[in-house]
């Protein structure tokens, strides 16, 4: 796997291990509903991912990007799927997505390499 | 139709007639875009208005999110599809999207009754 | 209680019920969550409200701030201190902020006299 | 002056001095920066007036959209500058933006026929 | 100190001292208001840094969110606090609140540390 | 030119050959209404540039402020009309911009030196 992605998931996972440490039960409980909502149900797990990734496009969080980009490549979303998720992205959220886009292919390149 | 759709859907035409009678080439441009935007490509014009939607969810705009509905109910998403994709928009935009949450199901459900 | 506060009341729990009606777990476990959150804890059920209130006028959500006004009201928030919550949610989030800062001490105001 | 603007200016100014009778001083020193802003400097006002309507835009608050444009009106601004910054708030912004763009078009052709 | 802290410091002191040399009367005010807002009023000093935190949280802005970590710390608040006030800002902001509470939690390690 | 502003550049120019090298046709027609938006017309490419500067720093995106203050420098915008526009976007924005303004200046000296 290639740097970029494993020391983001490094960090990620380091961090997320700390935090569930602490003592605070909601935050637990919000990182336990997390793990629960992407899975299949009236929608399939394929199309709940793309819905996370178009979210954290619009809402511009590159961390949250890179976690939905892993899963949507897990799920087979084709080269294809993840630009038209990206043009919608831009079309709704504006040119001032397009910095987040970039490097949102840039992991996404990266993804398909390894 | 009821009258909360009907006054949404008349008072839109009519601005955007206006905004169209400018001579704005970028803003035309920009309208042109949307509607091309939304069609069957690598992903179903459902799968996008259901991005459209949540997309209007979590950046909490009311306008945004009845229109995407109205085309959602067009394009046959279900009550528990519906109810999947405010899930994720809730969860990934917190709880400051519910009270657009509240008025998207008011709209929701006023549109079933259709 | 005044017609802005019933009515803002009313609907809000209209709504919340429909939402409740719905077969869906993750919302209902959010709003499980939103119950539990605003609890005396190492921070007082006061201070909690106090964060939450803030945190609804810098994300510029008038019907969160709402709700918020009505628990600090209950929790003997004062008006000086309302002003001062105020004052940090207007420097942080900025003039952008104001107009739902007249919206709310409006709702204050009618919570004062009730 | 049409209802529309005259309702949205009493209401502004009766919560401004119910704001400004506080004695919260932050709150007062951010108004009177604010009224100090849109002067004439290095920029016009007519100049900084466009800066605070396209930020209003792209932030998508209608209030502080309506109080701009009636100071664009008072400035000269024209029609077709004025698209042409309702032209950069959309594109920077996202079609998230029009449903702002509507309501500020009707505005300011209420504005216009005063 | 560690050096992610004292970085953070440096870089943020040379160029607010880089901001205020320059001649802009409103920016300068801006700064002066921000020095006032945070001492103990009707609200303590300690709470309103608490208020400053979470406003930074739910609006995701990382090198905020340092700024009043650090000064929560010279206050004292616990370590059960800070995650209570990360467990709003989680709950209202939503899951994209996450990637910036992973490099809160950390910075915060590191002044515990100091 | 320093090497903070070609590294900039480099990434940029990279990964949008990267995205326009894709079949995407919504996303090259967004790039391509972009690059006629700022130009000449009822106002002129400057004000246009310091509308979408101004645009950038309240949506708080440090790529797009870095392109629009390359922009700006080129059209000859002078150090006083630039703080002028720092000094709106943050009243507008507020303090939450600060942590870009410091960026932004950064990068401006780093231009007026090249």
């Amino acid at each position: 796997m290639s740097k970029l992605v494993k020391d983001f998931n490094l960090y990620r996972q380091k961090m997320n291990d700390r935090i569930l440490s602490s003592d605070n039960k909601v935050i637990k409980r919000i990182y336990n509903i997390d793990a629960n909502t992407y899975m299949d149900g009236a929608l399939s797990a394929k199309t709940k991912e793309m819905l996370g990734l178009v979210s954290s496009m619009v809402l511009r969080c590159d961390d949250c990007i890179k976690y939905h980009l892993q899963k949507c490549k897990e799920l087979e979303v084709t080269d294809n799927e993840f630009f038209e998720i990206a043009e919608v992205a831009t079309l709704v959220g504006g040119t001032i997505v397009i910095p987040h886009l970039r490097k949102a292919v840039e992991f996404w390149d990266v993804l398909k390499d390894n």
